[in-house]
C-alpha cells in the first residue's frame, strides 16, 4: 500500500471478500432466527449482496483490474460474534435481539466502508467506480433502515412480553 | 444466554473487553500516524477509554455484578485490520487515511453497541446502568464527530496534495 490507488484497491478487495462472506452467512442466520420478519429480511438481503458483489466486480473493471477478494479480518470477527450468539443461545426472542445487534454491526461496517470508498474514488477521479459503490451504499442504507424500524421494534416487543 | 438479562450481561462483558483493547492499542496507532491532529486525537482518546471502562465497571456494579471482560471477536478483527494497515504501509498520508478508516470502524462499532445496550438496559428497567452507558455513548459520538470533521479533512487534503 504505497500509493492512494493501492490503498483504494486494498479496501475494494476487502469489501469483495466481505460481501461474499455475508452472502454465505445470511441463510444460516435466517434459519437461526425465530421472528418471521427478521428471517424474511435476512433472506431478501441475499439478492442485495449478490448485486453488491456484481457492482464491486464492475468497479474493479472500471479501474482496469480483475475482481479479487482479500480476507477482511473485521468481517471475520463480526461473523464470529454472530456465530457465538447462535451457539450460546436457543431459538427465541433473546437470540433474535442478539443476532439483530450482530447483523446491524455488520451492516454499519459495510455502510462505513462504502461511504469511505466512494469518497476516495471520487478523490482519485474514478467517477464510474464511485457511482457504482454509491448504489451499494444507498441500497445498504435502505436495508438497514428497514431492519431498524420494523424488525427491531417487533423483536423488542417480543422480548418485553417474554 | 437464556434470558434477556444474560444477553445484556454478555454484551456488557464484550464492551468491557473492547474498551480495554482500544485503550491498549491507541498509543501504537498514534505512533504509526503522521498527521499531528490525528496523533493528538488518538492520544487524547486514551483518557476517554479509561472513563468508559470506569463507567462499565459502575454499570456492572449497578446490576449487582463484578466487571468481567469476555473476548469481543469483532473488536479483535477490527484491531487486526488496523494492524495489517500498519504492517502494509509506510508513514504518510496514505497510511493515515487507511488508519482513520479503521479507527472510524472501531468507533462506529462501539457507538452501535452502547446505543443497543442503553436501549436494552432501559427495557429491563436498569435505569442507573442505562444512564452510565448513555454518557459513554455521547462522549464517543463527540469524539467521532471531531475525527470526522477535522482529522478526515486534513488527511484527505494531504492525500490529494501528495
Amino acid at each position: 500500500m504505497k500509493s492512494f490507488d493501492d490503498m483504494v484497491l486494498h479496501f475494494l478487495k476487502d469489501m469483495y471478500y466481505a460481501e461474499r462472506a455475508i452472502q454465505k452467512a445470511l441463510p444460516e442466520l435466517a434459519s437461526a432466527a425465530q421472528n418471521d420478519g427478521f428471517k424474511k429480511a435476512l433472506l431478501e438481503h441475499v439478492e442485495q449482496t449478490k448485486e453488491n458483489a456484481q457492482c464491486l466486480q464492475e468497479a474493479f473493471a472500471a479501474l482496469g483490474k480483475t475482481a479479487e477478494a482479500m480476507t477482511c479480518e473485521a468481517m471475520v470477527g463480526l461473523m464470529q460474534e454472530a456465530d457465538d450468539v447462535i451457539k450460546g443461545s436457543g431459538v427465541g426472542p433473546v437470540r433474535d435481539a442478539a443476532l439483530l445487534a450482530c447483523v446491524q454491526a455488520i451492516k454499519h461496517y459495510v455502510i462505513a466502508r462504502y461511504s469511505t470508498l466512494v469518497a476516495w474514488l471520487e478523490a482519485i477521479g474514478q467517477k464510474e467506480a464511485a457511482s457504482l459503490l454509491q448504489q451499494c451504499l444507498e441500497e445498504e442504507q435502505v436495508a438497514d433502515a428497514r431492519l431498524n424500524e420494523v424488525v427491531r421494534r417487533e423483536i423488542n416487543q417480543s422480548l418485553v412480553r417474554g
